[in-house]
């Protein structure tokens, strides 16, 4: 084998109290409950640079959690993702405040214009310095759809084929329309854009019509970095084509390297290197200098962990109202819906899953793996996990903030420093895509290089007149 | 009279090149060479809030400006609002690094939706502590209309019926559906929302329907401010019944005092206090210790100045293309189009306008009123210039970054203090409306009153179960 290749490393969160940490703000140490503050997120972005993480990966959703009992009522009592604050409009206030971190933030293509979103991260790719990344999501939430002007979700499936669509107008306005010189900047002549190299992308499509030139200039990375967490058929389908970080999820180590296998297979049906796709999974690590101590924090956290949190998010998840369920009964085949992927993950399995199970496979942190142990006993065990699962790196749950993420850094980054496992820190400024693929740009085999090809083949044509 | 009241000092920009600058990017002082930079934007907030400005007013645009000649040539070629990122997303790190000053920032009720605009400007009233001001347009660009899925722009009544809707959505959100105890941050019960206090806003209507609650818990101010530069007589209707700051023009100080009366009168008409409004124009200003150093000064800047931009922002302001237009033939009325509030201004007023008076009534920045003198002077040319529109305060054009500003900051602004105009530096943190009107919340005259009054009565009453 080859030397160990780094870790991915991202921290997991969300711009509201209760992300996947049901409860957990009311752990005395916690400090989510400055959300609303931009110190708070300036504090736990200088822990995640200063502690050689690649990216602060910001979840995201457009409606309150209300598929449990009918209602909102217990996401807003328990906190759950709701109320839930935008997550781009912090990413400015980030990048000033690191230099090396990535900012991957989750962005709905079902309820933004293509046209302004993709003004959107070029001014992010800009003001962060080429580092952000975009994790394409096509909206699940009945409560956004109600209120964003649909009676009722897009079906699933034309909500991916316009997803592609979407991206297909971005690429176009990232790749096609202003060539590498088309930005002159030259005060003796006066000219600041060579119009002639700056492209209309003419695009005219069943859901889009976006005639015009990109309204900004190329960031560093031209398109954002794409992550992408669909686990449906068609959410994999759509992952193995656009995604270059897919966060996977699934019941277990083994559902999750089968759900990377397929998506490495669907990559390599649809033309990519099914290699240049890297993977990450949600996973929590709890850790202290000794194993008792670690034991010991473990269940101060899970003293604090509300159930009800948890079946609020779970039941928005699924589509499925657990409020009437027995936690201790086997999750029926007959409540997953084709359309919801989470669920029918673990219905799939090939153990019979109870709810408990399911909302705490391991500790109850958000259904994901978790880690406890001294430094060495994690690095080892994530290592372990990593290799198990075909993954890449880890989305890490801040079970309580910020103090999931100092213990990581503090504790477990220079272990695995010791192993090879960590990213050196960039001698100078880095691209988020560089940092983790050695390329500030798209790979040839990616959707989005076809329009790349384009501009580059309109090279010497006259443009914009 | 009672004593001078402090004026409005506003910064005034946009996240391009030239906004009304035109060619002053190659002044070999101007710095906006750097606009894709957040250290850009960090070093111009602080030197405003710093120097005791009250707003930075931030322009925008969704479309290259392509009136003139009929292409985006002459705007990309000259950097005029062309390139153009995204103004909303530079917010929180101007936030993080000041202290008092307040944001203004351009964002079209016309291509955003009200349930996740309102989220926007809720995150952002957070993050800078009740500091945010929203300035409400409904777009003007074709270009815009065209690549964001309309053939052609909305009628531009309608679209003020539709804006009309839109501010009443989020006027619900922002105002009748989380009560102040809502937030109820108990980590001993474990209730971070009372759900009781949470209320649906049912929102049916013409162009929307938002049946559910508030996405995000109140703001500092709720309602961000509301700024507002219709000049149509539709959009000074709008401004009447909406607006905080009105942002007015006209071809001269005569014609700025009557829009800023027709304004006033409309506000009484729709029951608001007339005096509650206040109103700015852009000013440039020209500063230096000696008169001759200004003289000198403003003879360099104006040697930069780009007519072509000029042109290219003018055209597309009116909708009419002037590049066959003489520059020195009086504007005919033929050229107005009722729905283009500039040019109408400048033919209805008093005297024949050419285009070049036009583009430069005084020297040339931004068709706007230039001051030029000695801090001395300047401050009694800006007084007299108040006293003459019946405005209370100014958007300071940036000609030269950042040292209009900081000429202003470090010259202007000790003179005016010394006279009493300028507000003291708060001694606590408060929100921009307390600065700007003693009142953390709007008006009880004002429309979005009316949600607040729902939300009292509704005070008792059980809401989300």
């Amino acid at each position: 084998m080859s030397d160990p290749a780094p870790i991915i490393l991202n921290g997991f969160s969300m711009n509201s109290v209760s992300h996947v940490n049901y409860g957990l703000w009311r752990h005395p140490r916690d400090q989510t409950h400055r959300y609303t503050t931009v110190d708070y997120w300036v504090e736990l972005a200088g822990i995640l640079d200063r502690g050689r993480f690649d990216m602060f990966f910001l979840a995201d959703a457009l409606g309150l959690l209300d598929t449990y009992a009918g209602s909102a009522a217990a996401s807003l009592r328990t906190g759950t993702q709701s109320p839930v604050d935008d997550p781009l409009l912090l990413i400015s206030a980030l990048a000033a405040a690191t230099t090396d971190l990535g900012f991957g933030v989750t962005v709905s293509a079902t309820y933004e214009h293509p046209y302004l979103l993709a003004r959107k991260f070029s001014t992010l790719d800009h003001l962060t310095r080429g580092r952000v990344a975009w994790n394409v999501v096509t909206s699940q939430l009945d409560s956004a759809a109600r209120n964003l002007g649909l009676d009722k979700q897009i079906p699933h499936d034309e909500r991916y084929d316009r997803a592609e669509e979407f991206l297909d107008v971005v690429f176009k306005l990232w790749e096609a329309s202003w060539q590498d010189d088309a930005v002159v900047r030259d005060a003796t002549t006066g000219v600041y854009t060579d119009p002639d190299r700056v492209h209309a992308i003419g695009h005219r499509g069943r859901y889009f019509t976006v005639p015009d030139a990109h309204l900004s200039e190329p960031g560093p990375q031209r398109t954002p970095l794409l992550l992408q967490a669909g686990g449906s058929p068609r959410g994999q389908r759509f992952a193995a084509r656009h995604a270059e970080v897919v966060f996977v999820a699934g019941a277990d180590a083994d559902g999750i390297r089968r759900n990377v296998a397929h998506i490495r297979a669907s990559a390599a049906e649809q033309g990519r290197d099914p290699r240049s796709l890297d993977f990450v999974s949600a996973v929590a690590v709890v850790v202290d200098d000794t194993a008792r101590g670690a034991t010991a924090k473990l269940a101060d956290y899970k003293s604090f962990f509300d159930v009800e949190g948890a079946l609020a998010h779970y039941s928005a998840s699924t589509g499925v109202d657990f409020s009437h369920h027995d936690l201790d009964g086997v999750i029926s085949h007959h409540d997953t819906d084709s359309n919801r992927s989470l669920l029918s993950m673990f219905s799939a399995a090939d153990r019979d899953w109870t709810l408990r199970d399911a909302l705490a496979p391991a500790t109850g942190f958000g259904r994901s793996h978790t880690i406890v142990g001294t430094p060495g006993s994690v690095a080892d065990d994530l290592e372990a996990w990593l290799a198990a699962t075909d993954t890449q790196g880890i989305n890490l749950i801040g079970v309580v903030n910020p103090d999931s993420y100092r213990d990581f850094a503090e504790l477990v980054v220079p272990e695995l420093d010791r192993r090879g496992r960590v990213r050196p820190r960039p001698t100078t400024a880095a691209t988020l895509r560089r940092r983790l693929t050695g390329r500030d740009h798209v790979a040839d085999d990616h959707p989005a290089a076809i329009h790349r090809r384009a501009r580059l083949a309109r090279r010497h044509e006259a443009a914009i007149r």
